[in-house]
């Protein structure tokens, strides 16, 4: 399996989560499975952006990553802004005191009712077809309200070596590089208040040369685009692709060379786009590493000679840790005995299975644990991103996981 | 792509699902997306299997493929009993009226609260460990109920071809075959209610020998453990098995093989199963078929020269459809446009998208469809199992689905 994030350690043989013991933490909390979810290792990956980023960068949050609802208030005074995906998105960003000045909305398909309530609130639409931006146009003229548009391009360029590829090719997402500016022209052209471009590439990438190349080919397009509307944009978001280590041989992320390439892009811009603010907009690289799942074993059993770790959590929380959320082959992610944290592994790999009666259900494939009791905590690592919202929780109906903010 | 599934017919270019218009259902119930589920279908089907299976064979629902409350309620009066998987579907089978002596619970992970709940309704616990067939004994003990109790095998066989593997080599389902017996007749020394065997060694299968040999292989093992035992089983729970459609190639199954061999198998049963009743339980068959996910096309775009239509739906509702739920390599499920149904194809293919801002919500991929706009109903066929259940409806804060049963 993968690294076990750095940031966490035992004491006295159990594993800290915000400075809590795992078992303690369960009984405070009420039960397992749970999503423990450490502030402070989010605002120490937030530091290290800063630090290693231009100061004039802004950074967002794509709240689809982990929308807890005390977990979005925390970050909404740690980041310049949230990236949305839906109405219920924009419900939660303002439920958690974010300005909607600093929210913008992606989805290639928004509804519009959907349009509506991201109008009337002062949110910014990421457009992502010449059909939508009608559609913005006439909703705002029809409700009073200028719309406050951007427009997301699909680059002709991708991520190399994203595990989701956003660009390059025919995709959903933008519109095509060659038709963006005439949109946004359109858009300007019809009354809208213009904020610039959305250019996302990839997603979930480990590689900082493809990163800083991908950044550097985004700046360039925005300039393209932005001489051909004519108008310097308000903002250029250069997308997210800041990666985490989750399986054996991923090398973590330096982030500080693609500060560096940012820092000398910045001292260089093109003449248009001199007076722009820029975003990058992570979701992942935030919360992931600060999220622990806890689920107890409750049965050990032995099946032709391997032994089969039961616990009570299961792809209905960890839909991702189970290999079946947009990955081919699945792989371990990061799994420890949190009440025998650090302990030597048994001389024998186990496999960890969830509770639920269908064998689809696996979290850890022959890993190497201590040796595992009824009762025991088993931790599942990387759990604060595409965990808890995007599981099947209501699959067999268990019941939902418990979530707790620390920190 | 593949079969759209026989029981479905057009009127006039519209879709006719229960008799209804899918545009007019969809403004009965309010809105899409929206599970509609025909229980005339599963009517048909259930008839199918009575007319083709032996007399005497019980048929069980496996309620994790569909527990939508009304169409729970409806099936209760159809089957002779419901499979159950966790506590909270305890509640629900309860709920729909049906016996609990005609329940039984099967699931590797079982927690004590559900133990209990279980042994305190009367429901037959499928037992999956030894382990748990000591905590079974135990808490029957602390609360003064006898459990009623039979054993999971985890067969040394398996269902040749089967979407789902549960039998032959290591599993966490049952107990080894080779150590069934011994926990059988512990339990029934301990003073547990002896309910027989529960053998099950895979699902969505579409060839009837495989399935026959299976059976027969099933048979044999249950005498071999009634004979280890010493007690002839009240009932012989045979597993399911039958599969659905769902991909091109798919040749539908034939059940009534199945049937005849059966019935040769029911006349000739070894002696100490002459008194035993025998059930398949069945979940996908009955119900898929009989389900269609409709929803809204809310875009339609070129990208680099290929159409995409983007949909309110996607795999928040559907996650099986878009290829992340078990599966290896995605394939399309049946789609059509219900508005134009049976109408020509345009020339060129199109991909039908989700609403959500991933790479990973893809419904149809270059699939033949009529001229498709704005405003039209797109129909994703199959949409009866594991689908509203099944997927991760917080993903991305849309609104859950909406669910009718008709008929």
């Amino acid at each position: 399996m993968g690294p076990i994030p750095a940031w966490f350690a035992g004491e006295e043989g159990m594993l800290l989560i915000g400075g809590y013991g795992a078992a303690s933490l369960v009984d405070e909390v009420g039960d397992t499975p749970l999503f423990a979810y450490d502030m402070d290792i989010v605002r120490a990956q937030i530091r290290r952006f800063r630090e290693a980023m231009p100061q004039a960068l802004h950074l967002h949050y794509a709240i689809k990553a982990n929308p807890y609802a005390p977990l979005l208030t925390a970050m909404a005074e740690q980041v310049d802004g949230f990236d949305i995906a839906s109405g219920g998105e924009l419900e939660m960003a303002l439920a958690a005191g974010m300005d909607p000045a600093r929210i913008s909305f992606a989805g290639p398909g928004k509804r519009n009712d959907e349009l509506e309530a991201a109008i009337f609130a002062g949110v910014t639409l990421n457009l992502e077809s010449e059909g939508e931006g009608r559609r913005a146009l006439a909703i705002g003229q029809r409700i009073g309200k200028t719309p406050r548009v951007a427009v997301r391009v699909n680059p002709d360029f991708d991520l190399k070596g994203s595990g989701m590829r956003m660009g390059g090719g025919a995709k959903p997402f933008g519109v095509d590089a060659d038709r963006a500016a005439a949109l946004g022209r359109a858009m300007i052209d019809g009354g809208a208040d213009w904020r610039g471009w959305h250019i996302f590439a990839g997603s979930q990438n480990l590689d900082a040369m493809a990163i800083i190349e991908t950044q550097a080919a985004t700046i360039a397009l925005a300039a393209r685009l932005s001489e051909a509307v004519g108008v310097t944009p308000p903002l250029v978001n250069l997308g997210g692709g800041f990666g985490l280590a989750y399986f054996p041989g991923d090398v973590p992320l330096d982030i500080r060379p693609i500060g560096v390439a940012l820092d000398t892009a910045f001292e260089s811009l093109p003449d248009i786009l001199k007076g722009s603010a820029f975003a990058i907009e992570l979701g992942r690289w935030m919360v992931g590493e600060a999220g622990v799942y806890l689920t107890r074993v409750i049965d050990v059993k032995i099946s032709q000679g391997e032994t089969f770790v039961i616990v009570d959590g299961g792809l209905h929380h960890q839909l991702a840790a189970s290999g079946n959320f947009g990955t081919v082959v699945r792989r371990n992610y990061p799994i420890a005995l949190a009440n025998h944290f650090g302990a030597p592994p048994a001389a024998d790999p186990v496999t960890v299975v969830g509770c639920l009666c269908t064998p689809i259900d696996r979290l850890g494939d022959r890993i190497a644990l201590p040796p595992v009791q009824e009762g025991d905590l088993i931790a599942i690592f990387l759990a604060g991103a595409y965990g808890a919202s995007a599981s099947p929780a209501a699959f067999l109906g268990h019941p939902s996981p418990r979530e707790v903010l620390l920190g």
